[in-house]
């Protein structure tokens, strides 16, 4: 499966009063990455999408499970898998990882449906976006 | 089931650009209701609990469900119930519902473990939460 | 001069690993407190304000000083009072503090500008929200 | 005067309903500036400083001037010069552009105090912080 990963250190403002990352802090560095995926990897404009096409990318479920604790300073990676690609949503495969692949902190297994902002309703993934998930699964031999 | 439940609109510092709940906002929103119960429902110090007796009570496993969008003003009930009491371990049923309680914005079951701050392992859920929470559960009939 | 005011406990989410307010998080909940002070002092729904309107509220400018530390679990008054109403702006007195008046943690001086949230250029102070703002400190008797 | 500056685009996370920065999160994200300023520029780590060392760096005041709004998407660049090194207390100048050094969104006169993170009472800057900030304001001529 194709994954786009990035790293970066786990900072002060992310952690709480044990020093360890606050949970909630975790979807926020997610999402971060799926804007950096949208735009670096997919060469599709996050702020664009959602700004001037007006499309959402709101979250419908999530199941997380938090292996081990990430403090401040751990160099962290993130990293981002397409599991499936349907008419109207994308599950996600994501994961913080700390030094080495076995070193898991936390999974995510994410479905996100695309929607207009407008009416909040769910419509289909647009077509360069498809396109651009198909090409970035085929790049990699994957299905 | 026992059932602890606050109410609060949902403020600016919640929504993001599309005028919505940003998702992670509803894990500090849940945050503080776990907060509010253990203080002000079981009559367990929280800050007491996490700053002098240096038990923490992070999450190691949650799944959400989004139904529904929630909007910059409006008034929601944020509830939680304990679905299960562990030796180490509680898992809770929280809810984010509008005016209604068919009206449900999203739902989440929470698995919480209690551990030593100061080592990050699990440690047996302290006596007096244990009581609390059995005499809660009791005090409505409910098993 | 006429005073708003809140009270809430200082919250695990507001804290960083040094186990007291993250400073970022003050503005946060002075953010609170002005929508508070709007919706529920003035009698203007601040989220019909913002989002049904169009009006904006960004801050220009602020002063803040720290005083003392705010910890996990603190019982704390947020206070609000309008220290000069301009054609286009306005500028607040907000303070943090713990119990007793002398128990300041935190004092913020902020000047609010109302702008269309269509252009982000400023407008008039909305001749209703002025009328409330004026009503409200000649209720108490002060200029 | 000797600068840092990091660049980064503004995040959906940064945005509020009017789909431009929240303003708190300016101080969050300056407040990783002056992480990344003294583990990567200082050479000191910031996490062993806090966490090991237990040396906290609250802020005691700040001046902040808000010019131009960031929108989601924007490339910004975040700027820190020293304008002061005193016995317990540094004063930073520090700043956020857009593109191009005239674009300036909102600048922050910041001072910090260095506290021990377990008396929260200021002690004087620890040598090897203060020898780092001398020496790097002297590498580029400047006092």
């Amino acid at each position: 499966m194709s994954v786009f990963s990035t790293e970066r250190r786990i900072r002060f403002s992310d952690c709480d009063p044990a020093g360890i990352v606050f949970y909630p802090q975790y979807f926020v560095m997610f999402n971060g990455l799926v804007e950096d995926w949208i735009t670096e990897s997919l060469g599709i404009g996050y702020h664009q999408l959602v700004m001037q096409r007006r499309v959402g990318l709101p979250t419908v479920r999530l199941e997380a499970d938090f292996k081990a604790v990430s403090r401040l300073g751990d160099p962290v990676t993130l990293s981002l898998a397409v599991e499936r690609l349907g008419q109207r949503s994308l599950t996600l495969d994501l994961r913080c990882s700390g030094q080495g692949a076995d070193d898991v902190r936390m999974n995510l297994r994410q479905v996100i449906v695309t929607t207009s902002l407008d009416t909040h309703r769910s419509i289909d993934i647009p077509a360069d976006l498809r396109a651009a998930i198909e090409s970035s699964r085929g790049r990699h031999g994957l299905s």
